[in-house]
């Protein structure tokens, strides 16, 4: 159907399966009513809870499976053993077309290993980063990557660059979105030679954003680039200690606004303000990691969301596909990797073994 | 003096120089008065605010130089051409014995490279790593290395495990502290090579301390266990995450406290519990980064500091010095070194080049 989205949904995964992902479905088609879903999973369950939601039934096909890919299963044994499972037909779906994106809540490794095998990469691009956005002091910003690559060359670093800046530019609507490279201090001679390389093959190329240069940890909550690479390995710890500081920080808060008679009172009149803080950095509202440099959508939810939260990963996954997020990355990597100063700086590199 | 601790200072280091150091030291001495100071830099502006602090007067004594490291010096040239400053002075104290530790908020890249140079490393230890005490939801823990080394192998990382556990032990009085290895996962395949060796060695040897296993950056704050071991680049950018979460979440209490009259009034009744919780996330009272592992006692204390930020890092200091630090560093890396299991670790990954 014309302007329709076709989302695949791995109904099965996360702690919760259909008990969240049918609600959050239906509240997702309620913000975006052009989504249409297929369902992968236990026929059964999903019927359940999908009487719930009649609307939803007019938009979505269920595929029954019995078979899941467990929390605990290593990615390469899923790789082999995880043909039929609710995981794996959604991402078949996408693959053959069925659908134009994916959404699954279940085992991260798994759904990289996965979606990486079968949908394969989008051409020129070497790895898939995973990619989120976080809440800043000024605008939103997309950091990537947040786990898929512990270790990324140059070359890897610049590709993860251009990643990030089509996505400030198809999805936010930025005209020239600034990256930065997460370092530990921000003069050009610092940190390791495989950034350092980066930086100069961003300052070099033409790409659609502006390197801004080096940013450091604290520059992130700032807001001051519109987006920040990394590696896996560096932006798998700063998004999760990201995540305890700010549990810390709403846990000492409470603690705070509880210890006494006249702070209770306090909090009371502050409640409205209160909410529309903690909605600010609601960890639910910033849900969806999404697998980007994949020839197809493929976006993890957190596994222990709830439907508002696994809404917000299938919007993330509307919002890509809608945008046609991929098919401008193509071109964007083409055009980048075909420049001059590009294949020379990447040359110059190649027997460094960084 | 029996039961003297005496403390070099590089009273010209940090943004402010004398007008918080000295006061910083009044403050510091006012909560331990064992400390002694030998105040490094400008004569009559050391004075000038000495002269506020007669009892300071009694237990300091000023060195003039005219020469001051810059915070801009590269770490090269401040080692050739930094001889006769305030801060290669306040070392060189520390070296010949005159003082038991020196503080400065100086050029951290300086002050490392010249406190490795004229201290050396301690018998045995490989690396000197910057330590800092983080604060949790339940106690206080030590971090490690937060920059000094960007990268780290797995011998590196066992003996930033033994510098940490002493750490725990000697200050803050742990019987048995935990280490954690921070990681992308906690399961035993996640995780670099280095890593997973560090891992090994740590379950392998008897140290002063009980190898906890892999920790994620959102484990830090939770405070699950007593000392988290990482390299510097990670340590680096964890922190300052860590800052900048910090930073966001207050300035969006602020926004949403003062957003309207009723939250107003709220904030004003809880005032009293708000800012018990400012303390208690409060960056100054964890002000102090110690370079552990060198032959002598170095603190580094964060250039913007106040008087009692920077004092802080005098009784982190003092408080190295008081517990012995190093010489029991010393003992128990010489013990940990000796044992067959972790020369046949070691000696296993000598050729992995990891």
């Amino acid at each position: 159907m014309a302007g329709t989205i076709t989302i695949a949904l791995d109904a099965m995964g996360g702690d919760y399966g259909p008990s969240v992902v049918v609600p959050a479905a239906a509240l997702a088609y309620k913000k975006n009513p052009k989504i249409h879903f297929l369902f992968y999973g236990d026929q059964k369950q999903i019927q359940h809870y999908m009487d719930k939601h009649p609307e939803l039934r007019v938009v979505s096909d269920i595929h029954h499976t019995d078979k899941v890919i467990s929390n605990d299963e290593k990615p390469s044994v899923a790789l082999r053993s995880g043909k039929g499972s609710s995981m794996r037909l959604a991402i078949d779906a996408v693959k053959s077309g069925e659908a134009g994106g994916v959404v699954s809540a279940g085992n991260t490794g798994a759904l990289m290993a996965t979606s990486k095998m079968v949908l394969k990469c989008l051409p020129g691009i070497h790895r898939p980063a995973i990619a989120s956005i976080f809440p800043t002091k000024r605008d939103e910003i997309v950091m990537l990557d947040l786990g898929a690559n512990l270790t990324c060359d140059a070359e890897v670093l610049t590709q993860f660059a251009v990643l990030g800046a089509v996505y400030a530019r198809a999805v936010k609507g930025m005209r020239t979105p600034t990256v930065g490279l997460l370092n530990v201090g921000s003069e050009d001679m610092k940190g390791p030679e495989g950034l350092r390389l980066a930086a100069s093959i961003l300052s070099s190329v033409t790409f659609p954003g502006r390197y801004f240069g080096f940013v450091e940890g604290n520059d992130i909550t700032e807001g001051g680039v519109d987006v920040v690479v990394t590696d896996g390995f560096t932006g798998n710890v700063a998004l999760k200690v990201a995540e305890g500081v700010g549990s810390m920080s709403s846990h000492f808060l409470k603690e705070a606004l509880t210890s006494s008679f006249l702070s209770k009172i306090g909090a009371l009149l502050s409640m409205k303000a209160l909410k529309r803080l903690k909605s600010r950095v609601d960890a639910r509202v910033y849900n969806g990691g999404m697998f980007l440099g994949l020839n197809g959508i493929c976006v993890k939810s957190h596994g222990g969301m709830d439907a508002f939260g696994f809404s917000q990963a299938i919007l993330v996954a509307a919002n890509l596909i809608e945008n046609d997020y991929n098919k401008k990355v193509a071109n964007e990597i083409e055009q980048v990797m075909s420049q001059e100063s590009f294949i020379t700086s990447v040359s110059s590199l190649s027997m460094d073994g960084q």
